[in-house]
């Protein structure tokens, strides 16, 4: 292996001059910037970055522990967790947990083992002594966490209000919400949001249930289409569970959006490939990623958050699912 | 910080005892076990990886280069590296290339000074003296490298033949194939692959050209329909492509599948989300991500590949876009 004594031979210079132009600090002449240099590329020699990770306890790495990357909310997430971290030379380590207790406190113990400078989490099954004894930084995005460390959401409240509110201008007469499971955080935010508009407008109203996952959406559209009838506005708690819904009143001749209105929620990619397309309120998913990656390197960095609830606006994009 | 030292200054054993408790070799009595576990627990002591991983000069990291994981065919494939790295003790290092050269090196080069201990690479971009350079164990997947390193790659070209046999077995008489992008290898065995199969029946046929992308496949998708007419069957690159054909033709009125029956290739979740349901030669994408990650421990681990070249078998799921 190239060491950097063997560049500083090959250089002619001292060890310590070597380091300097490594480490950009210090004066180097630029005569021996450029040799030093040149002998670095021809030796292809690379500073040893662990060995400069254990003297300086860190690893310049940032965990992201996700649900699942194959869930369409995810996907751009990661992406800009990954850009941000990137451009300020940090790299994304990725985990998949599943929101299985047992995995996610095996990639805790990782990364507690490993130094990581931070984490972003986006699901929280320990109690919050275990997130606090870490003594990593740590930023939630998508999941209000304790007053320990900051976390970054969407307005899934008044997104969800204006939705619903947006159903009843178009003329929505007996509407309906299907929310995602109780006791999530976000599901729980819009279906109170729902709650809120119609009982303001003293609207009568039915709630389905459905997991946030396509063929339980379907199935339980099977279900609603069976028991109610002349439904014609529905606001769902995500974008897979109106896809589903949206599926299911196709196959039975329903038309939308002149029969049937439909709103999902997240803005997911797919709200395109779909006809007609899927309106939606979009999450800011990019600028979430981004707010809560920022956010963790400042902590890194030594800086205290200013807030520790960063809310970020969801707004509607109107498609085909409504008139 | 609580060293090793200290824990076995409080279990009232020696550092070795310790260590080898840690590492799990050599012979410690029961009790020793048991009291050293304790202790362990009770300091909350982690041991130092960083200073094994220098030690070893190995980091148990596998670094994961791909276009972009918000691209439909990336996020099932790193879920399957990371399921597979995490059950063999690894974790993965997600990097987005945007098929950009120069981001690619740059991940290279970190990957070079960091130790990963291999790469799985989607992407190809730079020479191959580059990659042989690295003296890190690649695996390539979707992408046919050169010798110096293993591919996992789906059956492209048979995939492609047996979807256009199959529409012309369905009856389809005016058949058509929209390419991915030229000099790709998967859209170019696609490519080939239909025309064969279109030739061996002497079947006259026509071909259009789209990016693996939603917002070209509509526009390519316009003007296809504008120019031609009487199209009763298409056999599309992915399943994007055959996404926003659909899209298009829906929005015109064309009623699929009875008059324009459409097959795309990937097998990516959207294809379920869409009404009707797209049929589609669907790639083992987890799987191919199992393997590729399994043959790249295996090589990390000191073990030669038996092949080059690891082919996989595509296999047409049909849906609704077909009769």
């Amino acid at each position: 292996m190239v060491t950097i004594k063997k560049v500083a031979e090959e250089a002619g210079v001292s060890v310590a001059t070597v380091s300097r132009v490594i480490n950009q600090n210090g004066y180097v002449s630029e005569g021996t910037l450029k040799k030093v240099k040149s002998v670095i590329k021809e030796l292809n020699y690379t500073p040893n970055s662990i060995a400069r990770s254990l003297y300086h306890k860190t690893s310049n790495m940032i965990g992201l522990i996700i649900p699942d990357i194959t869930n369409p909310f995810f996907p751009e997430l990661a992406r800009a967790v990954e850009d941000i971290a990137m451009k300020c030379g940090y790299k994304v380590v990725l985990c998949n947990s599943d929101k299985d207790p047992e995995k996610e406190m095996n990639y805790l113990d990782l990364f507690k083992e490993r130094y990581v400078d931070g984490i972003i989490l986006t699901t929280q099954s320990q109690e919050s002594k275990v997130y606090s004894d870490l003594n990593v930084p740590i930023v939630a995005l998508d999941r209000i966490g304790d007053a320990s460390f900051p976390s970054v959401v969407s307005n899934n409240y008044h997104g969800a209000k204006k939705a619903t509110e947006l159903l009843m201008a178009k003329g929505v007469k007996n509407i309906a919400h299907i929310r995602g499971p109780k006791n999530i955080a976000p599901s729980d935010a819009r279906y109170h949001g729902f709650i809120d508009a119609v009982e303001e407008q003293r609207v009568n109203y039915t709630i389905g249930e459905a997991e946030f996952q396509l063929e339980d959406a379907e199935r339980q559209a099977e279900q609603f289409f069976d028991i109610h009838t002349g439904i014609d506005g529905i606001f769902c708690s995500n974008d897979t569970i109106a896809a589903g819904f949206l599926k299911v009143a196709l196959k039975r001749g329903i038309k939308v959006p002149e029969e049937l209105q439909i709103i999902g929620f997240d803005g997911s990619f797919f709200g395109e490939f779909i006809y007609p397309e899927l309106t939606t309120v979009s999450q800011p998913i990019y600028d979430m990623g981004a707010v809560a990656t920022r956010l963790l390197i400042k902590i890194i960095q030594g800086e205290k958050p200013e807030k520790y609830l960063y809310e970020m606006p969801a707004t509607i994009i109107e498609r085909g699912t409504t008139r």
